[in-house]
């Protein structure tokens, strides 16, 4: 690109629900995503909830003729699920990972043992540096009382901020990933006002797909119907993001989505809808600066509102706190009685009675059992109050810096 | 700052040792060292290991008049122990916690309950951005057979890629730390090449202090003398390192550490010695562009001997995480044995031989201890496998982008 020559960049990105032996026709759908990328040859694919590595090897393979240069982000039990696909070298990569992320007794949601993080990796195209993020935020199972809510703000206000701090050098700052946030939720406004980007949805000057731009839609056959009754569109909860530091200017000429089915097929990619951007971006004569993307007085709202509710997580995780220490206590109260009656057993103080060695044996063990186990979520609620506690005074100095602006 | 003029920065950085209950005298000690901020009166003071959030609070009601702007880093069980008080105020921060910090199990070393972390503050003073990163390492307890050598280098190696990609757009950079490695180790030698970060000691136009800047000497009263039989002068584990990224350069004018006993006092500040440094920042004609700090066939060897140690550590978690994984196997069978004995002796085929309920229960209790705790520590040995693939294989991206460059 040089003068006024405009740089044209296909982008893809899905959370592709590809979770081993319990998401349905996985092989075939991995098939037909790689299939569809060598067709459509985009210059970048950012995927989610790649779980397996064998599924990312396939892939990469197939794919290795038309994106040459492909990165795994590893984390967690599972894997961080994220990778990224490209037809430009990649010339360095970092992964962060969310601090908070769910709780792992909760074995049904799962969101904790897949360590969500956001990876980045460094691309330079006719020599314009791009910072390119892909990530995927903890979901979200129940909107009316959501009890995740305080942990996806901590990773949203650490998403932003890691944006934030390593983008300083780059000329195009690009997000692609499934946020688990509505367009309006409070996490969305300040992941955006605090970074600036902005909503290729939004801002696309030509768009083709579901209405709203909806991305889980009961049109879908792998979606759960009775989770989207709220919403007879559907949702839109996976994002392509953008924006411009230096002196470029970004424009998003057409923003299309999968319609439930892959074209010509009879299922769907996932149960999430594709979302693909054409972006043009546009060497402009002065710097434009980086500069935050809500007005502040609005952004200052913002955070006070994402502040009120990380202080709602933190009251709640105080209390877990608080309770299973104090059934950590209470155990051992009842291991120290025991230990005390035993020894009086020995010392044959109850020399006439018999000693009920097994249902001494089974409380003696239930007691070692909820003491090990109450310690583990003490340990655990105490990182989780420490987190919100320190996102929390971030998001104070925020606050401060705001205000304090002439 | 203008056309000419020199900046001076004075630095000071200390391992506290201040762990509630356990370390010596530690509130006499906390109260020493404020009294002699206040009294020094530096621009920046970086401490590490001041684990209860009590005595941060302590030194910033006693600091406010001299440092009126300081961050607290929490993480982990305990906290990160990171803080920083400054002259100046701080604009921004940011933590990162490492993802590997040694192991939960291994209890009388704790390093786990710690949560390990970088902290960066960003800072403005006279027009120069610094972006001043504070951080505490994995400690070394045997240094024949270290066994969180390849945790520590993925600790090391983190650092440096979380300092290269947040740093970009400032124009110094300090790093002030415990980093556990003297100064010849590999994961040093790996930080400094692969960041360009130079070490104060080294550069110093005046030292004064320890003999070869030894920051854990036997004249401390509160070191463990025995551990540091083999080194007579003692070690060097405690650094200021810095490096200008544009248009400035950094001089070292003079570097001075504690000598085992605070000046005028009977005891140390802390077990280790402080170390304290003088920086020139003068603003240069024409921007020197980041560099690497070793010359490259010397940094690509680094990195090489680097990612050898770390695939000595990937194997033998590898081996953890099949041996746990057996374990738990075994616990299974076992537990599906007495399902099947049980229910034999329910369907009466035993019916003539008395049932040994109480040897039962605590062979099944010990199969159900076992089983959990087994899984546990195979989750646990499936991330440290795949924390380390992934540095492994970002070091061997690394090497191939140092190999590639003209």
């Amino acid at each position: 690109m040089e003068g006024d020559l405009t740089l044209q960049l296909r982008i893809f990105d899905l959370n592709c629900w590809a979770i081993r032996y319990l998401s349905k026709r996985r092989q075939e759908r991995v098939q037909l995503i790689g299939d569809m990328l060598r067709r459509e040859r985009f210059d970048l694919v950012l995927l989610q909830e790649v779980w397996s590595e064998q599924d990312y090897s396939d892939l990469k393979a197939r794919l290795g003729g038309c994106y040459p240069f492909s990165h795994y982000f590893r984390s967690g039990v599972i894997g961080s699920g994220l990778c990224v696909f490209s037809r430009f070298p990649i010339l360095d990569t970092l992964l962060y990972q969310y601090s908070l992320n769910g709780y792992p007794y909760m074995l049904q949601h799962g969101d904790w043992f897949c360590g969500k993080s956001v990876g980045l990796v460094v691309i330079k195209i006719s020599g314009i540096v791009f910072n390119v993020y892909v990530t995927h935020l903890h979901a979200e199972y129940c909107r009316e009382k959501d009890a995740y809510l305080p942990h996806r703000l901590v990773q949203a206000w650490e998403l932003a901020q890691f944006i934030r701090h390593t983008s300083k050098a780059a000329d195009v700052v690009l997000l692609g990933g499934d946020l688990n946030m509505h367009p309006e939720d409070v996490g969305i406004r300040l992941l955006r006002g605090w970074t600036g980007l902005r909503d290729a949805f939004a801002e696309a000057t030509r768009f083709e797909g579901c209405e709203d731009g909806c991305t889980l839609i009961p049109n879908n056959c792998f979606t759960v119907k009775t989770e989207l009754l709220p919403f007879p569109l559907g949702i839109r909860i996976d994002y392509i993001l953008y924006k411009a530091i230096s002196s470029f200017t970004v424009k998003c000429e057409e923003l299309k989505t999968t319609t439930g089915t892959a074209p010509g097929m009879d299922i769907p990619f996932s149960d999430h809808e594709a979302v693909m951007a054409t972006l043009h971006i546009r060497r402009q004569g002065q710097a434009a600066g980086a500069t935050l993307g809500t007005a502040e007085p609005m952004l200052a709202d913002v955070v006070t509102e994402a502040r009120t509710e990380v202080g709602v997580g933190l009251r709640a995780a105080q209390r877990q706190r608080y309770s299973t220490g104090r059934m950590a206590v209470l155990a051992l109260l009842l291991l120290l009685l025991q230990a005390v009656a035993a020894l009086g057993a020995l010392a044959g103080l109850a020399a006439g009675q018999p000693f009920p060695k097994l249902s001494f044996s089974l409380l003696a063990f239930l007691a070692i059992g909820v003491l090990l186990l109450a310690t583990g979520l003490h340990l655990f609620h105490t990182i989780e109050v420490k987190m919100l506690q320190g996102t929390e005074e971030q998001m104070r100095m925020a606050m401060r810096a705001l205000q304090e602006r002439p």
